[in-house]
């Protein structure tokens, strides 16, 4: 299914295409969290708890880091030895290579096929670094943003952009002498939520303290994920959102593949680096330098 | 320069060639706020203090609806009657019709032409609904964000995913007994951008409470603009984002062009809806989906 080779790629098509997707749908859930926030940790003990509770577990990984040096800062599957390890888990790393559509693109058709596979709970993990969150917030129902109080009154693993994508948040480490800075966190949280979340929505992001160490909290957030599946079932938003991503999808799929056929045309590869370098300085104005390289594709 | 016509074009692209770009360069604001938070009399305000002070001021727009309909909610020059009939400012509203994209393209194209023709600020003002937000920020060395206390404890203005991109953020209406309801909406902002604004950061947000009506904070707001320029200017941030946005443009024009032409392709077009539909209902994958377009396309 990864593999960027015609014949495969073809194959993978009709594979897909032969699917059947579970009924009921699998919950689809998003989990973002820079470095450094527990995200390995707080996944492990999450999935382990729900292949416990008989669920089967997939985690699936968008990792912009994967797309230019091929390796991938969360490749380690041993960073979740036990799950990874578990008959109910299947614990794959970001596919490498490509552009970010590219990355984006096969992890959307990995969900299928886990998912026809039997698997019915999907988690799909980024990086917290921006850019791959809005492309995840695509792919899943429900969206779980790791955060850490830091020293201080910093609050790491929030960059701007990604707050509001979340529908629920997770304090992680929040155990010993971390649990006050962890309270007062999640009431700055609280407050950033308030400001652009109306007070009549049907689903207010819960905020929660957690710690992989204790399990504290860890029970709460998945039964947050319930509960924002259930709403969203009820208001009617969960099928509605699933056909809007689909058509999001078929879109997303189109625009890739007209830019990706673009960048691989030899002169306009070619070309590009020094029209980007003329583009850049002002020697040559942006529409310009983008007629030169769309004619460079149509000679 | 807003002419779809091939012929117009082409002179456009000329045009746009042989222009001269301002020395220092002008500053490009955008101001972003949702109808109803007071963002025409802010701007008239705003834009009337800086012809006082000698400065030319054009505001462009960049406003999604005008693309679906032709029309545009922000289209009515009266909204600013003094500004737009004073002889140092250009009031020009939204390019109609087109893509977002299109409408981007046109309005980047509509600043360098008016710097070029002496206007030393440009404000592009966009209507606070997230996308076009995204897309003026890429335009802009700084941006302003409008919001106004709402009854109770809502802010308005706010939509999720807006808060990133505010360089300066200022409530409007601050006036009469509207004032407290200012503070404590200034109050909540902070934490707000607090959250995700790291404390040692060149620049920290500024919160302002406006009134068109008093005059209140807009001279503030005025200094808050230049300081942010300047702070740019210290620290590199300045020249090295206007070659990223180059950079940018050149990108997104190239995609605009490729999706825009893939749309028009006339097998394309009509097979558009039902694969659309298809892929929504999940009769068709969206990868299948995809494959089925492009290969219109290509026969």
């Amino acid at each position: 299914m990864e593999s960027g080779r015609p014949q495969h790629r073809t194959e993978a098509l009709e594979l897909l295409s032969a699917l059947r997707p579970p009924d009921p749908p699998a919950i689809r859930l998003g989990i973002s969290g820079v470095p450094g926030v527990g995200k390995s940790t707080f996944i492990e003990t999450f999935g382990m708890s729900l292949v416990e509770q008989g669920h089967r577990v997939a985690v699936l990984a968008v990792d912009p880091s994967s797309i230019r040096t091929g390796g991938s800062i969360m490749a380690d599957k041993t960073r979740m030895a036990r799950l990874s390890r578990h008959a109910h888990a299947f614990v794959r790393p970001s596919p490498s290579g490509g552009t970010l559509g590219g990355v984006a693109r096969r992890t959307r058709e990995s969900i299928e096929l886990v998912e026809a596979a039997g698997y019915d709970i999907v988690l799909v993990e980024t990086v917290g670094v921006g850019q791959s969150e809005s492309s995840v917030s695509t792919m899943v129902d429900t969206f779980l943003l790791l955060c850490l109080a830091g020293a201080g009154d910093d609050i790491q693993g929030i960059k701007r952009g990604i707050l509001e994508f979340a529908d629920v948040l997770a304090l992680t480490k929040a155990d010993g002498d971390n649990v006050i800075r962890a309270r007062s966190a999640a009431a700055d949280l609280r407050a950033a939520v308030g400001v652009f979340v109306p007070h009549d929505s049907p689903w207010i992001p819960p905020i929660r303290l957690t710690s992989a160490q204790t399990g504290e909290g860890i029970e709460q957030v998945k039964q947050d994920v319930f509960r924002h599946r259930e709403i969203m079932l009820q208001t009617g938003r969960f099928t509605a959102r699933r056909r809007e991503q689909r058509i999001e999808w078929l879109h997303a799929t189109v625009e890739e593949v007209l830019i990706e056929t673009f960048h691989r045309h030899p002169r306009v590869s070619k070309l590009l680096p020094e029209i980007e370098e003329r583009v850049a300085s002002g020697d040559l104005t942006p529409s310009l330098g983008a007629r030169a390289l769309l004619e460079a594709q149509r000679e």
